[in-house]
């Protein structure tokens, strides 16, 4: 992975050029640093990595101008995901499972650049949305999709299990979506010290707390309504399990790097358990939700950068992110 | 209606007595001081009318007792509709449209009295919430179910349409449930202080307003997502469905006392609306989420109580609340 | 209206040019041909009626071909909306409640031509669903749409009321979806035939039955989880929500031409109900629903089709239809 | 096991008696033969066995005589599961979850006997239905709370995993609920030409066919919507998996006898999966859908019984399940 110039990308008809102001360090752009299985196994180099992100257009495809929703200069961001708008999942508003989508920054060039060009349709404008956090939509909006899948968080029990960037976030989504409890873990001190900043009523750290044992506890004994796994461990899987209610809710967006044993008589089906897949955000609804609350003033997920660094020194953002101690990383291209 | 001495209910086997403390005084309360039509027609005096209270359980038939859920000394409200529990109704989740529904003040005897009998099964424990809060769960209820039937509150925009008690309720709720925009709407200026006091974003008054232009004005030109008509009024119901935004939907408590005019093509069918009638509180989901709401301090609905009156004064609680400038009226009735 | 030569319609890059071999005449066609107040108010004439149809995919423009999802001889039927893609509706999953709709025959050129361009994504192959039944899935979709939204219906009782084409549709789209009783109603015998022959189970003529007290007996005392109010008629309105069971739901399908009084207490708000309004059908849920049923050969809406007329001839296909006795009516325009 | 003489058992207030007249054997009481580590864990003996039956009421405790709603002589059959009725779950319509749950031919006496004494509030009125398919209600309802879980199924392609009884069961039920593709598999061919019996459009035998590859040829590519995993297998699990569509759901109710290890990354989350665990039938929900859909005549489970013992005969019945040729295996107690 090096800095270079290339070529300003090309602008399709239907498609607009944006100057990459900030731009979001995902842990996907670690699996590409280390170049592990999945990276060597997806990415044809070379590519641009880079897919969180917000900046300003500089450009409009004739298309894109034509249909007068986006002018020169708008501050935007984007979904990242472009999508072939006519397979089944296309047509049944599951857009987000396309089967033919396209990453950018992993299946084609992303942001971590000068320049990115983005289909109009996947671009969002920021409309008085710091720029900043325009760049950290795209987890964001994961967030969003992981806490309000399934309905019902006013008044519930909501249980974040990972305190990572995401994590964190949800714990701000579900404050500012009503829940009446909110509780997070995570071994990591500083993480969950974030997610206290982002609202969490009780954080529970696995090498101490018995944290099954207390969020039932917490709960008068029920368990939490809805469990939001964010830590892709096994570990997590079965906490996450033991911690849901009867009758509750697990909803999975940390990826496993491996299979886990579930028991699936115990922990699914003499629970009566629901269980959700989280890819990515419901297009577009949940960016709507996610613009609504930020905007409403309701979501401030700020608390959670921790860090900044200039394009050109991405090894030293690798580099916290991998130590452990940062929330999130951003890259500030221009401003 | 007079206050005189009654018999001291009988309590069944599976009934609870409960001392009455604090008795909310309702519309349907002056219906039947004023004896209308309604009230003529449904109520088969002598009886102790008053069906919002809380109060101290004394007394447990041997069934209640055996159960081992409630105690002498137990803090207590309860649900005042008493279901047959084996209709089409009780028998799917809708209990609270059971068809053979007993409410207490109207169809039995009522709260406004030292004591009440009441099944267990319609008991709720109010564990720490204010006994004052207690009496005031039946309205807050309706409040709870007219803003939360249909789900996807956390981020909308909520237009409560008529701000009495139940209105002001409703914008608590909304605020608590993370509505992203309340507005709240009356021809009477003090009611619409109490729905700013209860968090309304907006409050808008139709005689010097143009309600309709507002909410869309205030919503981008799209409509509320949510409209809680709590009205009642023809007027109110033609505001609410210009109101809405196309897919939008309609939740009604307000009860007209005449028909209204609809055009459903413009109205409802070329907008794909949904129109909901809200009856009592759903047995027990609404009071699950109230109550949680109510413990995590998440609805205050305190501000709008604005009269407390002794049992012997009804008749002034009864002329505050037919001059317009009361919020919640309560009746002290012992403490 | 006149029959007359035009110029083939342009393709634009994303379009094809679809040559019309059957097309359906529909209600809103009647309007316009009486030129009543909706038409002379929307139509900006020249403009070719029509929208109802299905042909032969002769010509693509250059993005739809490159697409490769559809070819020159594909067999074909299109969603008649054409929507905007960027609004709130669209981007919700709502687009056919888009407030920026062209439809074609009323806003645009439409189908009673021999040539029509449609967006490619708006095209719909019909591999293998006769042509002359793809002329009619337009309003086929709309019965589709009003039956399923809500979900729930196998094992329901469902209730049609109005059994003009789209009524009779419902009515197999109903017992294709696994009802337990389907009743319809209408003043119309011939009407009440083809009911029948799509399934009814009972059928009503409010001229001799009491409609909604046959509906109450024919549940059980109960009355119909689902009503489909297809006739437009403020009587059938009343019966509508008075047939409705207590938590019921009424799907509004049916345009009334003016307002109708609604007593929304008794038959709205008490009894709990749901309205819902039907517009189009839902983009593209509704058309995979429906593909599916037609493949699967649990839904055959051939009974109806009771008259066919070439093209020229089409003031006979709408005097037809204006006398009553026809169910649905084709013009065939090509083979 | 042994079949003795045994008193008759109490009737307590709101308790029926019933005259048992069939019996079906289930899965659970093979464990129960074999004593296995379940059996010994739960079961307190003596305990009379069985769980699925029907028979006539022969006495009628105060309260259950004075609600009116059953009567000496009237055909039932009943939930099992007898509930609290006021935990989290029983108050919000989850009462087949409740915690306090106590199965009859479990945790109390069942209905391997002349008579079973129980609530009325689980008594379900046959009303037609013929009595031996009112014994084999409870397994059904497990099937039609497993189909119907999710909604959707009009148009939609299933795949049941395992054709056992109630497998079998729930092909008839995806058929009654106008599911347009319905395939079943299983290692045994005769439970293959029970489900064929029951309407499976395909059936398919993991021993000679790829299923997961036969799944998505079946569904044009796609994969299933909804999958009911009922083996229990974790082969099973992995297939169900594979088998779902993007977006899709997987109910299971098999229970596993071990844990499953699960791609949650590859096959939950990267899919979008909704996976529910099944317990019971929903009360009372289920029963009413059962009901409507055997009345109606949309659902036969008939051809899923294969076998008929006396109740002396109790071991022979235990020997054809076990040897695997067996659908449903009914014990008659008396006429």
């Amino acid at each position: 992975m090096v800095v270079r110039e290339v070529p300003e990308p090309p602008v399709g008809p239907s498609d607009v050029l944006i100057r990459v102001q900030y731009a979001g360090v995902c842990g996907t752009d670690l699996h590409i640093w280390e170049w592990d299985a999945w990276a060597s196994g997806r990415l044809r180099p070379p590519v641009t990595i880079g897919h969180e992100f917000a900046g300003e257009i500089v450009r409009l495809g004739p298309e894109a101008e034509a249909s007068g929703l986006l002018a020169v200069g708008d501050r935007v961001t984007a979904e990242g995901h472009i999508i072939c708008g006519h397979c089944l999942q296309c047509r049944i508003g599951l857009g987000h499972l396309c089967r033919r989508t396209q990453i950018i920054g992993v299946d084609r060039d992303g942001a971590f650049a000068d320049y990115i060009a983005m289909p109009a349709s996947n671009v969002i404008r920021l409309d008085g949305i710091p720029t900043e956090i325009g760049a950290i939509m795209d987890p964001l909006g994961n967030a969003v999709h992981t806490v309000l899948e399934g309905g019902g968080v006013p008044g519930s029990a909501v249980f974040v299990l990972g305190a990572g960037p995401i994590g964190c976030f949800a714990v701000g989504v579900a404050r500012a979506a009503g829940a009446s409890l909110v509780v997070a873990s995570d071994l990591n001190p500083t993480r969950l010290e974030l997610a206290r900043r982002m609202g969490a009523h009780v954080t529970l750290n696995p090498a101490t707390d018995d944290v099954v044992a207390r969020v039932h506890e917490l709960t008068g004994g029920d368990g939490a309504d809805l469990v939001c796994e964010m830590s892709g461990h096994p570990a997590g899987h079965a906490q996450a399990f033991a911690a849901a209610r009867l009758g509750g809710r697990v909803n999975l967006l940390g990826t496993p790097s491996r299979t886990t044993e579930v028991d699936l008589a115990r922990d699914v089906i003499f629970k009566g358990l629901t269980l959700y897949g989280v890819t990515g955000r419901k297009m577009y609804e949940t960016w709507l939700q996610m613009l609504r609350l930020l905007r409403a003033g309701q979501l401030d997920p700020s608390p959670v950068i921790t860090h900044r660094f200039p394009l050109e020194a991405i090894a030293d953002a690798i580099a916290v992110i991998k130590d452990g101690r940062a929330g999130k990383v951003i890259l500030e291209i221009a401003r």
